[in-house]
């Protein structure tokens, strides 16, 4: 039996998973069958299934990946000196994600297949609590620097921020003009805002 | 050949639309059969066929409503004196159709369904232009009246309006957590920060 050298797996692996994103964002994930995807990483059939024992475990793994990206980045925002000038990087980085059409396309199969597969969704669901736990605790410690305003409740406002980035992605399936890369300072405004601290701290629940 | 009742007809035919609703919400499009909506309403399928020829003309008829009652209801926020209020109480009421189990059921049905039929896709897209230029008008004429911060670009920040709309339907689906009626206040100071006419226009651009 041949010995597996694990570096060697692990890029074999790696490859599959690249390879996958580019078809399922292109023909649906559905659409796309393992052999499509062996073809395009150059592999037999057989031998995929020494990696993922079906297409549902390629998607979930793709999923695993975006969540372990995304602590990583989350990590070197939190080194930073300046955590609201991290978060607008990071909001910065969401719009460029969004401007890729693999990206966005894949969020959308993500998205829609998270609807109907259960196992999906709760992988789905747990990024998205690492997300708002990681953007909440950014929030807090902005607050604690003075670089955001304290009086926010930050479990609500990484809710919102969260709510922007979906909303984003929205956008980019629903309105053909929207162009992410043209936004940037807008959302600059809109989170800069809502987040810096304010001079008057009564003008916080003046609505309107 | 018996006479049409127009009022009758047009009677009959909401009372499909709204049994409809309840069961795409409850069970999904694909999974609803139009022999269901039948025996919801009291109708027979030849009958139903008298008003739309297909499960299709349902959901797109479904569409048509909702773009007519947004436009319906931005006629009575326009005539209000304050716009800038009558857009944040528009967004209590978008946050109060996500909190309708029903209602977002619903819009994650239909948007499932525009990812898959263009021609609901092309109803849902006019619907949000209408929506956008809606919210980019009133903005525009809040601005107009200082009650907005003219120095915004209107339908960006439209774009951002419907961005955080989505961004409220998109969180009902993935988190758990999410509680639509316990975010009026949030909302409300991060729209409200936005939108209105900044003291010192030098921090307009002043992102971080």
């Amino acid at each position: 039996m041949r010995k597996v050298d694990p570096e060697k797996h692990a890029a074999r692996r790696q490859a599959i998973l690249d390879a996958a994103r580019t078809c399922f964002a292109r023909k649906g994930f559905h659409q796309t069958s393992t052999a499509e995807i062996c073809a395009a990483v150059g592999m037999s059939p057989g031998n995929l299934f020494h990696y993922f024992p079906n297409k549902q475990e390629i998607i979930g793994a793709i999923v695993d990946q975006e969540g372990e990206e995304t602590a990583a980045f989350f990590q070197t925002l939190g080194a930073r000196d300046d955590l609201h000038a991290a978060l607008l990087d990071f909001m910065d980085l969401v719009l460029e994600l969004a401007a890729d059409a693999e990206f966005s396309s894949l969020a959308l199969e993500i998205a829609a297949e998270a609807g109907r597969d259960p196992a999906i969704a709760m992988r789905v669901g747990r990024n998205d609590r690492e997300l708002r736990s990681a953007l909440q605790g950014l929030l807090a410690e902005a607050a604690a620097r003075g670089q955001a305003d304290a009086t926010l409740d930050m479990a609500d406002a990484a809710t919102w921020v969260a709510a922007l980035i979906d909303g984003i992605f929205s956008r980019v399936a629903v309105d053909g003009e929207f162009k992410p890369k043209n936004q940037h300072a807008t959302m600059r405004v809109l989170l800069g805002r809502f987040l810096r601290p304010q001079a008057d701290a009564s003008t916080v629940t003046a609505g309107a």
